[in-house]
């Protein structure tokens, strides 16, 4: 742990040569977990919840994988997660789930509550930053999320634009492209280190944020500062005090 | 002229069955012709303000065409801008304007004025739909218009997401396939006859917007109803009226 990181988190004068932030969306913005729990157990009571959102959500790299190994084209997130849900089913005593409950249930995913701090903060960072979602999410399901939460993105951007999911180099350069701005005018805003460290490796600026129920109450998260970031933030209004927005 | 539409336009009772209306920009919401005049007399007084916006807008289509055709890799209108400005200023005795000039002069299309009944009509109409753009402009430049205008789109689809300009039927469908819905439950709204034939062969409901001065007052504009568009509306305050919003 670096000390100087783990600091008291000062103000920083806000740059003025950042004009981007890009937001990672699960689990930075928005509580997957909580919100796929709600649902599952609303829809089959005695489910455990808790089990069935983080065996959904382990479902996503691999299944990610797969699409960038080559093994499957191009598919966006709402089929993985379909095909996921599919596998997971039957394991949770839930195979007999018909087509329609199937199709809503996983839609749920667009409809995942935002952290208290998301909304408020979004508002404040925007005064002065172009904000835009990185994520692998699809168009479709940031759109529906965003009019849902009341998330104030200036654009929606996703792996779909680019053809790629994170960590590939060209969904981070690809903002900085799309705003015609150099890579360190992008800051990625995002709770996962790996993301973080491959924005950095393509020259953007990179903030933690802290969310330490990521996982749910059960499981919680290490959100102990590291050096390679140059912000690390409790929340997305601890964001807006340190860029002084 | 069809009597029938052009009759009163009665307020029509909103179909369950659409969900997002994807809009034309450049003409439709945003007055593309009074900004450039505006932006061009101001850096260069005694220029033919009218003249030039046209001029610069007519080597649009052409501009397009050429990477459509294959002769140029894909480009993005901001590209395509400076191109057609830099044979432009020439002709206008504008040859000696230096580079920062040329830059900060193209850029006048991300600060292109909103039609009065723009960003109310669109606030109406983001209540019941989805609401995109679907813009040959480039994805950096809808998202600083809209983020200067005021335009609460709830996403920013381009033809640089689709890496095909309208009419290609690419850029239609792709906004039906991104928000996983049938092209009929996607309404094009556009001041312009042959985008809107263009995405009514791809399944798409239409709504033409009557922009008479598009191209400037001395160079009023057809506005007479066609048969083939659902709906015929003088504004977008128009348009949500008769969509019951």
């Amino acid at each position: 742990m670096n000390p100087s990181a783990a600091a008291a988190h000062p103000v920083r004068p806000p740059s003025t040569d950042l004009q981007v932030l890009a937001f990672d969306i699960f689990g930075t913005v928005v509580d997957w977990h909580g919100s796929i729990r709600a649902e599952v157990e609303a829809l089959a009571p005695g489910v455990d919840g808790d089990a069935f959102a983080n065996a959904w959500r382990a479902g996503y790299k691999p299944a990610m994988a797969r699409v960038m190994s080559g093994e499957l084209g191009w598919t966006r997130i709402d089929e993985l997660h379909r095909l996921i849900l599919d596998e997971l089913l039957p394991r949770f005593g839930l195979a007999q789930l018909d087509e329609p409950a199937r199709q809503h249930l996983n839609r749920a995913w667009h409809r995942l509550n935002p952290w208290p701090d998301s909304v408020p903060g979004l508002h404040r960072l925007k005064q002065r930053y172009t904000l835009c979602t990185l994520s692998n999410g699809n168009l479709g399901l940031l759109t529906d999320m965003a009019k849902r939460a009341g998330l104030p993105w200036d654009c929606i951007l996703s792996a779909e634009v680019f053809r790629a999911y994170k960590p590939d180099p060209a969904t981070y350069l690809g903002v900085a492209r799309v705003f015609d701005v150099a890579p360190h005018q992008v800051m990625l805003v995002a709770t996962h280190h790996d993301d973080l460290a491959a924005a950095r490796q393509c020259g953007l600026r990179t903030a933690y944020i802290e969310r330490p129920l990521e996982h749910g109450a059960a499981h919680p998260k290490d959100s102990t500062p590291q050096p390679g970031n140059e912000l690390h933030c409790a929340s997305l209004l601890a964001l807006a005090d340190q860029l002084g927005c």
